[in-house]
């Protein structure tokens, strides 16, 4: 195991009866309050509601920034800024999915900075300060409720890239699973692939001895395989919609990946085709992983592919270990296809051979000449895992 | 799944050379520490010199409290506000294990408070400010490096009861495994059963739906499986020692009792037997915990102690649901006999009959009556149980 550094400080409050504490949780930071969302089911809901009314009894000042796009786009960013800066706001209060935490924790970074937001995306410029943020999460997906980076997209350079720092994390976190009920089928299966997503790309590692950890990132995949058909099935279901949540949550904020190296090699494909195509990151993940681990898979592989097969998918091992390993890919294409019905081809999704050298040259460059990862990955990997996905 | 909060803030620097950061992480808080410790192993190993140097090179002042005992007692914090006090300490360093770090807990509370120490612990005084507390962990076991709480015992009411403030938590933690090469076999074990028995009392719940907890907790558990007999037969694996101390921490630190309704029984029944007798705790947990399963054993339970053989051991289910989940008790009792070489009788640690009824009587009355749990204890089911361990 390697030496690592562990601090995640959020403070969760989950369940359904825990918007009582929103006031007093922003109290301890700030009065003056940059509210973000997105495209208005906040409202739908009355959650938007909920929030004004606490502001109000509260004598809470906010400003709004409303309209963060799915793919956050910097453009809402230097919107963010401005308002913060001309109402000398002090605290974030992101209500929404990842996109509005994403952009919010870089609103909160770019505040202090005199610079574009895009620098601190592009590296060029390094948050030293952050406004406090909260949020309310309204979708399981993407983890930033409890982690430090953020995903944010410029359609100028048709660049999405991530970026983090400590000082983004955020304060608190509600999570009442009730708001994702109306979450539809679709987003759903696509938030419990971006799940299953992250715990993958911390879980498939080699040598590293991280054993507990891959025991618990089995842990995460058969709650997400357990009760992702439940919650496609009954979108009202608690149990179901508190577990997938929770998961969430610790797929990515930092346990699964302690004391190892590991390289995103996924998202680092799957962020060119949202880049290029505006499609929905964990459709986009659910479509490559199957063709990325049949990629790999190798003598040096196999036994790792077919752990995986064998802890989570229950796999009864054979002599022939190669088998063993296609079987747990196969599997994995089935539930993400079968269970969560999810289109499990480019071609479904508006992808075409067009762009593709484009977009795998462009993942390789953004990694820097080649994905590291479990097996390294050059643009021709790229590029060959792509057309698979076809 | 209930209601909770999850708020473990505590930074975790792991591995080996993680001591660099020790007095930068002591200066965000203090400068003039108390520096707490056991019976000397910590001189014996170099660890005491190392801290003593990093101290004097970063001017910080320092005092001593030294001879913490296992099962630390009440007389210690007493001696640790009075050294605290007299030289204006704003600091609390613990270095040991779980005694030690419990100890520091109660003292950095007790400071601000004009009562008594066991005033905390028996619930006549509330902590409300502590000193910051960091610590370098020497013995995975307790989790008391990640978690609020702490046991301490007063030898002369035989009581051993817990306490916990959301002010103990420490600040920072030190896990460097190499500081557990050198415990011998014995107390390797007896952490291993505390960390396994804290998973455990968080797992064996009913009816919650606290699906995601119980994977994560089977995983913890199969980790100590996993290295606790490579630990014994090889005391300098650092992947072994490295796995098992990072378990330590999360069996305990909250994560695998959120949305639950835990009880803690096997502890409850457990802090007698060391109050009254001294024993390792470790291993009067170990010895109680197939006799508690046992006893609790029935139609209502069947399927939750079947699952935990199947999911942790392995047990390949039959129709006979009872007799696989006897085959789950008889497991673990093995692990603990044959893998962990734990005595597992109490006749073997020195515990006659004599007792038994106060005992049992004492931990039924200090858990207000009853143990409510996954079954309702009594009185005579502590007894029961404790005969059956004889």
């Amino acid at each position: 195991m390697k030496d690592f550094i562990f601090n995640v400080s959020t403070k969760i409050l989950f369940g359904r009866d825990q918007m009582k504490n929103l006031a007093s949780e922003i109290k301890k930071y700030g009065s003056r309050v940059l509210l973000a969302y997105g495209g208005g089911s906040i409202k739908k809901s009355g959650l938007y509601d909920e929030v004004v009314k606490i502001f109000e009894d509260n004598d809470i000042f906010y400003k709004e920034l409303a309209g963060i796009e799915p793919n956050p786009r910097v453009d809402s960013a230097r919107e963010g800024v401005k308002i913060a800066r001309e109402n000398n706001l002090d605290f974030i209060l992101a209500v929404g999915g990842g996109s509005v935490i994403d952009l919010s924790k870089l609103v909160a970074g770019a505040v202090y900075l005199d610079c574009d937001p895009w620098d601190i995306v592009i590296k060029k410029a390094k948050i030293e300060k952050a406004l406090p943020i909260g949020t309310i999460l309204t979708l399981a997906a993407t983890g930033s409720e409890m982690d430090a980076g953020g995903v944010i997209t410029n359609l100028e350079t048709n660049q999405k890239l991530g970026f983090g720092s400590a000082y983004t994390l955020p304060k608190f976190s509600i999570l009442n699973p009730e708001t994702t009920y109306s979450v539809n089928a679709k987003h759903t299966a696509a938030g419990i692939a971006d799940i299953m997503s992250h715990t993958m790309e911390n879980y498939f590692t080699l040598g590293d001895g991280a054993y507990m950890q891959n025991r618990l990132a089995e842990g995460i995949l058969k709650t997400c395989i357990h009760y992702g058909p439940i919650a496609m099935e009954e979108p009202e279901n608690y149990e179901a919609r508190a577990n997938i949540m929770w998961a969430s949550s610790w797929a990515i904020n930092g346990l699964l990946s302690t004391g190892k190296s590991t390289a995103w090699s996924v998202h680092a494909m799957e962020h060119e085709l949202s880049a290029y195509y505006d499609i929905t990151h964990g459709i986009g993940l659910a479509i490559l992983t199957p063709r990325f681990l049949n990629h790999i898979l190798s003598d040096k592989t196999v036994d790792m592919i077919r752990d995986f097969g064998i802890n989570v998918f229950n796999i009864t091992p054979s002599d022939n270990k190669m088998n063993d390993a296609k079987k747990a890919i196969a599997y994995l294409h089935a539930f993400f296809e079968q269970d969560m019905c999810i289109p499990m081809t480019l071609g479904e999704v508006g992808i075409d051979d067009e762009k593709l050298e484009i977009m795998a040259e462009a993942a390789a460059r953004h990694a820097g000449g080649t994905i590291r990862g479990v097996v390294e990955l050059t643009r021709d990997d790229v590029l060959e895992i792509y057309k698979a996905s076809l």
